[in-house]
């Protein structure tokens, strides 16, 4: 494998061209010999991993158990919900064959777990006494795709999918919110990606769901990528599948759900948002490595002084560059590339100074200081630039001319009054390509006119071209 | 849902009755809607979670990375080794339709990664510079079953996949002794479940491998559990993916690889080995609540002063039942059932006392003292009576006729010389449905002769009924 920078595409030049071959060459994922598949590499894998951590004890603290439901689905019970099963009927892949024998009735592989479950819960919940019901699942998902866009889109993915039942509205609603808000702090405080939580339109919503909010993140060249959905299911599925509990009262009531997801999407989002024309730069807590040492030379005195320095790290996941055949220079341009935060150069000079030399990845400064500080300073700096990226390219568009000026030349988020019409959305995707992202959660309500048809508005909208 | 005693079968009376009305009782599982799946609980979700804890670091601990790679694996792909395709053939589930339309070709649903993860092997592995390559996956694979056993059988299973590949076979065979005894420690020690470790016979091995080691467990009716394997794949997947390597001279090889797997196949061993005809009886290392507070009545001081005693213990996994409607009866019967190690009882006179009934699950007794050692104490205990009942189901038959007659009666392990001839073995088979269970690793050479056909052996093998 080689890590010369003249592999690498500029990012400025060609972002997609630069992330596919920064994600290969990094060594954090390849593709999959199936169509629209990819394989997680180690260091692509253990991102996943350090999200699921941290996410996973936010999931438990606040009361919701993790679960496995089965890959396959029987395809009836797919149908259950008409809105659902036509939302994803498209992208369904489907065993027809098991142990050797035709199968009588199609099973479908999870495109998400909603059906499969709800027939369990439909079972489980009698009485008030059993809600809710807060279950959540780390799987893979099925959605098919022609053409892998590795960690992007994919054939399949790594996610968690948490589905609850409630006795009330407002408690299911209030879990929904939960979600989205957790996920934004997982974005903001480990993937250092800010973005924007909101509500999507109805022709964008999850399809059996009465609403959906959704945290809109923008790249690099201007594009808004869904980070992550929380869907409140109203009555929709519970109604579909009789899903029913006695109340306190004793009446027969339908349960109230939500289901929220979080996949490895998240993880091609943080690459292509943070990397430069030299490789990655992966914020200190998700990235695999926050350390590296290399030893200058391969001498013994060197690589004993970097492997002490290692062991005084403590906690700090760091990692010394033994490996031989590879020169200073081809050592430091293959870390840079993989994004570790910081490099530690241990040489003889540096032994007997006693202070080695430390540079970070994200500035290519030469630091001084205890690392855990530096790390964290890396952290916040990292999200302080995405802050400034995200504010400086949110426009507001008076009227359709400068709307579509905007998609024309820089791009970016626009906010811009929305009669809510489902023509006049459509109508503005087909002109300008920019769809409905959301209606930000925070938007106030205010007298204006649709940007396309100038009828009455109440709110500005968040608008953006979508991957 | 109910948790009468009466609704569960005795163990004694019939032990697949008891097994599977005691896991869905205990609500650990239950069935899922298509063919040989099942629903994996929050509680018997949390078992696997504990177990992938105690696991995955000694796994990170010995140098193996975590990776994914797809579900999904091309038919072709699959016939490259052709044994390992033959073993697999009549358990695939196969995919044929993808985005609604006919595939041309067919994607097997994985029943284990070797060919999928060994082709990016050949692509990854060039100089001996990058070996050895050590991954490991957590992950979900399907092999087709028509009934479901609940943990133990089921269509779809999930385990952790272990895949290395090595310069030289010795240390190659390392790798695999490594993850057999690594194994052995979590069912010893956490599981309580004491096995023996042996090499499979020729007829027994994993398709495609050279040799495969394996650590059986007797289950409480005399039959053996295969609890998991560890192969020496030798050369054979890369000869047939031309898996190859410069070695330091320039010499063009084959890498050794191997492969060990673990399933949640070894939660159906936990549950079976240790319950008793009031329910489960689970380890408090892997028992998702180790002790359980029971307030006495639904009084506000039994509850403040049964949460504060929750709140004193610490790292325990603790559980305050809090249930309306349900008599203290009723919840000392649902928690026995549910295999709680350690139960608490809150009442006025205890809290006038300072002094809480503690009652052990295992062995009915009151106990006094510290809980952390008690749960320790009862783990320690678990494992030797399991030990004992391994030492005493443990039988050496001299010749055929006392062969026959313990497989019979007592049944459980027999140690026998064979010849290592397949025919003995399958006759064997045939006459007793006793099968090879494994060569002990301890077993030492002997000059003795073969149990069915009396010619020259030089081991004594272990031979069981299995599941």
């Amino acid at each position: 494998m080689a890590y010369e920078k003249r592999q690498l595409p500029k990012k400025s030049d060609n972002l997609s061209d630069w992330y596919n071959a920064v994600v290969l060459l990094a060594e954090l994922a390849d593709y999959g010999p199936a169509k629209g598949t990819m394989i997680f590499r180690p260091a692509g894998y253990r991102i996943w991993e350090l999200i699921q951590e941290a996410m996973d004890k936010e999931i438990k603290k606040s009361g919701v158990e993790n679960a496995y439901f089965p890959l396959f689905i029987p395809e009836s019970l797919m149908r259950k919900e008409k809105e659902h099963v036509e939302g994803f009927a498209p992208q369904l892949a489907v065993v027809t064959i098991g142990g050797g024998e035709e199968l009588k009735e199609k099973l479908i592989v999870r495109p998400t777990s909603e059906t499969i479950m709800y027939q369990a819960y439909a079972k489980w919940i009698q009485s008030w006494r059993d809600l809710p019901v807060l279950i959540n699942q780390w799987n893979n998902v099925v959605r098919w795709e022609k053409r892998t866009y590795l960690f992007l889109r994919t054939t399949e993915f790594l996610w968690q999918e948490g589905h609850c039942a409630h006795a009330t509205h407002q408690e299911s609603q209030e879990r929904v919110q939960w979600a989205i808000d957790m996920y934004a702090q997982i974005y903001r405080d480990f993937l250092a990606l800010p973005g924007i939580i909101g509500k999507k339109s109805e022709s964008e919503k999850f399809a059996g769901g009465d609403a959906t909010l959704t945290y809109e993140i923008l790249m690099p060249e201007g594009k808004a990528l869904q980070g992550c959905t929380s869907h409140d299911l109203g009555q929709n599925f519970s109604k579909a599948q009789g899903i029913k509990f006695q109340d306190k009262q004793g009446q027969s009531q339908f349960v109230w759900q939500n289901s929220w997801g979080f996949t490895t999407r998240s993880i091609g989002a943080l690459l292509m948002a943070h990397g430069d024309d030299a490789g990655l730069v992966l914020p200190p807590r998700v990235a695999p490595v926050q350390v590296v040492i290399i030893p200058v030379t391969s001498g013994e005195e060197e690589l004993a002084a970097a492997r002490k320095l290692a062991d005084n790290l403590g906690d700090v996941r760091v990692k010394v560059d033994t490996r031989e055949g590879e020169s200073l220079g081809f050592k430091i341009n293959k870390w840079e590339l993989k994004g570790v935060p910081l490099r530690i150069e241990v040489g003889k000079r540096e032994i007997e100074s006693g202070k080695f030399r430390m540079v970070r990845r994200d500035t290519g400064e030469v630091v001084d200081g205890e690392v855990g500080g530096i790390l964290d300073q890396i952290q916040n700096d990292m999200l302080a630039r995405q802050e400034k990226f995200l504010r400086e390219s949110t426009y507001e568009a008076a009227d359709y001319e400068q709307f579509k000026k905007i998609m024309e030349s820089q791009r970016g988020f626009i906010k811009a009054f929305w009669c809510e019409s489902k023509e006049c959305e459509s109508r503005i995707k087909e002109e300008t390509k920019a769809s409905t992202r959301c209606l930000p959660l925070d938007a106030k309500e205010e007298k204006g006119k649709c940007v396309y048809c100038g009828k009455a508005a109440s709110h500005k909208w968040l608008f953006a071209l979508a991957y």
